[in-house]
């Protein structure tokens, strides 16, 4: 097997929640090796999480700079090759541009940053650095959701149509954040969250994955979004409208108030002759609606499913993987191409999937978007990066 | 058991879909006998299509005119009390009005008539002749539909902030109005279906099913209607935002170019403290959410249901009942007031269940401020019978 | 529409479930018309019931024995033509014997007697009459029932190898019987329900269901019945093996102490390439599973069913159809074979298809076989009408 | 964190299934390292497959002997500290026992051995020398099923009365083990796997689920095997009837030809008050069926799963988990064990919990009895393992 590529992590410390996802889920296939992190903008946190992952106190540091200018000193052999960003969003930006700067690769939870323009400054700096950004929209590492985009792409259901794109969730249905809960609060705050509540944190996914499986752009959209629970700054529920650049139209509603809701994402796409739907709590299977046959329930691992599909699995058909599996295969994608570009090595034969700072700019762009459309009482408002 | 109550029917021939659901759902408890009809406006159809049914010679009329002069002079006790009109949608307003001033009770398929102007000559006339009209949205005719409203009302599980309402269908995404179809010819013809395609096919009841169950009335929508069969004069796709009088938001949309869906309709209504999921294909089970709670099954005929809800029901649980049984549900609340009415009884002591003017009027609104707001990109419109 | 077949009725008073059942399942498709009955062995309940009903005094009978004499001797236009037993089990023997001796056809509920040989001297006394006889094996009446028929016999599965036949309540988990409830009451008792509880009131369903979707009889079997309440004195639970004529083997279990099973019939048929899976609560819909192909959901009323499939549906797909109109299902079969034999005229097209003598024979093996296995320990035990 | 306990494997080179499912699982929380491993009988394959999984040259052996005594001989805080058995049945049980001789604690893939007496001789050595032994009995690592156990072991629900416990594979419904295909040959050969087929690959997972959910033993069995592919010299279906010691009653049955199952485990257990659901494909849910209350949706990491449950969880509820989270699950658990063992230390708070030498014996003892008796007819038959 090819060597481990080594990884860096800024975030992720004691009472965080996506940082120890991101370890699972680099851990799993045995393609990355944790090396160095600074966990915490507390420094005792920072040394205390540390130690709870078994990091070598050498590699342990204290704040993300220290982190950057010090592996950047280390030999390459021995240096981390990309940071891993898991921090609340308003540290995306900052600590990725530092990054680029030392001249490492990124991986950064979304949103990709507060606001399209801080992206932007991404943007920039990675096309000016030729290094790689990979943002962590896990979902699209399901493999129901790659033979779905496999199938669409192959033309054999015809144009696409129409969109249904669902996140729900119930959590935040009382002012949670009220109380001593750590997640519920940043994602509330909108200095440390962005301009987007239910919006950035969720919504967000189900346009990246409306776009991923279509191929399809969200041209236009009208957004209402409302705030339920009384002295929460920022929205938790959002209904949109979309227009999508073949013609296609599409609903995309979120909520973090619909009471009873998990992580309920989901995804519908009607074409001129057949249709798809994948719903996240049975994410191993995808329904094919046709035209003129039967409905079919098209199962992961099994051989009717694209090699794509077929090769983000890891069991046999019926042994459910899960969102730690999805994400690992974001980490394999972007871990194969690190690899192969400081190595010099070729790419891997099939192109690594991952979202990369497109889809990190179309997410802001969505986010900017929906937010000026809402203010405008859901005016039809275009979605771009430009 | 109580009388049987006479009908007449005007519609329903031979080629016909919705006036044999008419018969059955009205046969199906035995509170109705078929008396008289005109079943179509076509004399040797009309004839035909009566022999089909066992219509004696003598109650078989021509021509729906001809019907209601003649049973108007029958004997009290013998002629028809009410009609019931299955027409296509343009022949609802003159026969309403028709039988209004001759002194029948009408029940009349949705929706109510073309346009919203028609229906206030009805709503007009009802108030004036104090006769009864009832309209079928019979999917409100549903147990777990009838648990579902006792349930919001009863305010256990709090204000309700946002409403999910989803009609689909894809038996018209190929232009099969251009083949031999009736059914697909009369519905997407603005002559006599209306302005609405989609709209006041099915988008109608996902609308009267919201305000039904939730209690409250959409005071604006937002709608982005689309035609995605070429050449086809109505619209087959509807996208619409919702605003209630209780500041509650909501999406609703269907489609009858969703590949695969058959009748998908269903309804989630996300209040303060819980929440319900109800969808047709599993129509005798409804999904409540809790806050602080597992979610429940609540399941068509069990003692865990209301009263209301199991009085329409006829089976031990378990054992389905479905669309027709729904459907007589509305023909059994309006026969027993249509009874209780001739015969100078008392009501039923629970006040009969059937969608009646008040509905017709919200439903011609509501397709009226969707194709306002079409027209107008989607602009916000109010949903008013004024 | 050819004429309504003359219905007279034994049993299904007030307090009785089946009757009613029987009744609406009679009317829905307007074949039938009740037109006498003895609705129960109590002189004025019969009465009472009867006025429920608006069966006409003249036609309203207080004993089986009057009913059958004095229509026996009405003009043959006016007369039943056939009688439907609905009472509890012990009076289906003596009900069904004196109405074939009078010259009617004979609908009985199920089982069709308490014991193999009573059903014996039914069938002998059909055979000598040349009259009809039926027994309400309801589920048979599913659409997706008589598809899975018809993909069975059509041989395109290949040969069957494995069934999975389930019948699952939970309603007697307790002693109910010891309260005042009606149908708890007759069900456990020997002397009206016979000698099999949970046995022959669902069992019997089940093992129906499997000989009738897979062509195939259940040649030996080995049963462990248990009691799990106290006091009770027929079996309320049932786990049975099963060898076919074929080779084919299965398993067959029935409970009525399933608490939270409602009436979860279901059905699994394995063969050599693909397989079958059907559940009442979701009964518009067979699993259909391939060798080499994804799953297929089969749903009623579709262009994909058999065309004896569709023609028991009354509705488009996607509203369902329940219970009762499966129901309706046997009562159309059967009108339509009374009418043609009382007609002389020629019988439907298509087979008439209810469930005759053969599978009331085959039922009472089946109970007998079970209650023998169970006494011998679950010893292997053949299932044979002869 | 506690540290890392070191892993030796035996078995899992190339062509291999479960060798990299136990790597994995190993590997996702990071209690365990992989130190070193004779991943093959043949020694090249072993070099080549530990090439493959970045495994040092000097800890890559090419036979388990020679793994066990060079590891005995390096020092304590170097050599790994017990051994995982991934082979082929029948190298369980020699690996099982020299290993235990070297005083390594012993993790073994199912079932334990070829033959209750084989596994008695391990279990034996386990007194003896007082090392620790796992089972991977994976899907007892489920959050749900922990829940069920939980739930059962607290009373709630009153006593058990019944079980159904299901494995449904459909793979080798063809004569697969005919072609190259290496994991059917070894499974379908009695050299290699042991007397039972389908009986020792599946049925005796749903055997082990049964009991460990339930908290009874399995007393008496009947058992019908069948071989329905030709020239297939093991079982490839079972039926089998169940006696508990509480005078519970159950129905196991597994199959390898049917169509269209993938790894369908389900467990349904009926008690006097309630009764549980839970199926693999959907492994995150449990229904709890209740007397008198409707029938409640447990989640996953939900505040209403017990103490172990939400211990067995890494992501909230929403986010599936899966197959391998189970299994690693039971890593977690032996890691534990072994640390708190080797170090002295005091077990963990809550007793490990993964299936140890008693659930091996018991796995054993029901599948020769499951033999014993069909080979006596399906006679009932102990399961004893004494």
């Amino acid at each position: 097997m090819a060597r481990r590529v080594r990884m860096g992590m800024v975030g992720g410390g004691r009472g965080a929640f996506i940082g120890a996802v991101h370890r699972t889920a680099a851990r799993l296939d045995d393609h990355v090796q944790l090396v160095c992190a600074a966990l915490s903008a507390d420094p005792d946190r920072a040394k205390a999480s540390a130690a709870d992952i078994n990091l070598p106190d050498d590699r342990t540091y204290t704040s993300y700079k220290d982190m950057l200018q010090r592996e950047a000193a280390l030999p390459a052999a021995e240096r981390m090759e990309f940071v891993a960003i898991v921090t609340p969003n308003h540290m995306h930006h900052p600590v990725a541009l530092a990054a680029l700067e030392h001249g490492f690769h990124v991986l950064s939870d979304k949103p990709a940053t507060r606001t399209l323009d801080e992206c932007r400054d991404i943007a920039k700096l990675v096309e000016q650095t030729g290094l790689l950004y990979a943002l962590t929209h896990n979902y699209t590492g399901y493999p129901m959701i790659r033979h779905a985009r496999d199938l669409i792409a192959s033309g054999s259901l015809g144009a696409v149509r129409k969109v249904v794109a669902e996140y729900a969730q119930g959590w935040l249905a009382t002012p949670l954040e009220q109380t001593d809960h750590k997640q519920a609060a940043w994602r509330t705050d909108p200095e440390r969250a962005g301009a987007g509540g239910c919006l950035g944190d969720i919504a967000t996914h189900a346009h990246n994955l409306a776009e991923y499986v279509t191929g399809l752009d969200v041209q236009h959209l009208a957004a209402d979004l409302t705030t339920f629970v009384d002295g929460r700054p920022l929205d938790d529920d959002a209904n949109i409208l979309l227009r999508f650049n073949n013609n296609a139209k599409g609903v995309l509603h979120a909520s973090q108030i619909a009471v009873g809701a998990e992580n309920d994402l989901s995804l519908r796409v009607y074409a001129e002759k057949g249709a798809l739907e994948w719903r996240q709590p049975d994410a191993n299977t995808l329904l094919v609606h046709h035209l003129d046959a039967p409905t079919q329930i098209l199962r992961a691992a099994t051989a009717h499913t694209s090699d794509a599909s077929r090769a983000a699995t890891r069991i046999p058909p019926g042994h459910p993987e899960g969102y730690l599996e999805a994400f690992a295969n974001i980490y394999a994608a972007f871990a194969a191409a690190v690899r192969a570009r400081n190595d010099n090595s070729a790419p891997p034969a099939d192109a690594p999937d991952y979202p990369g700072i497109t889809a990190a700019l179309r997410g802001m762009a969505f986010i900017e978007a929906a937010l000026t459309s809402s203010k405008n009482n859901a005016a039809w408002t275009p979605v771009s990066v430009d």
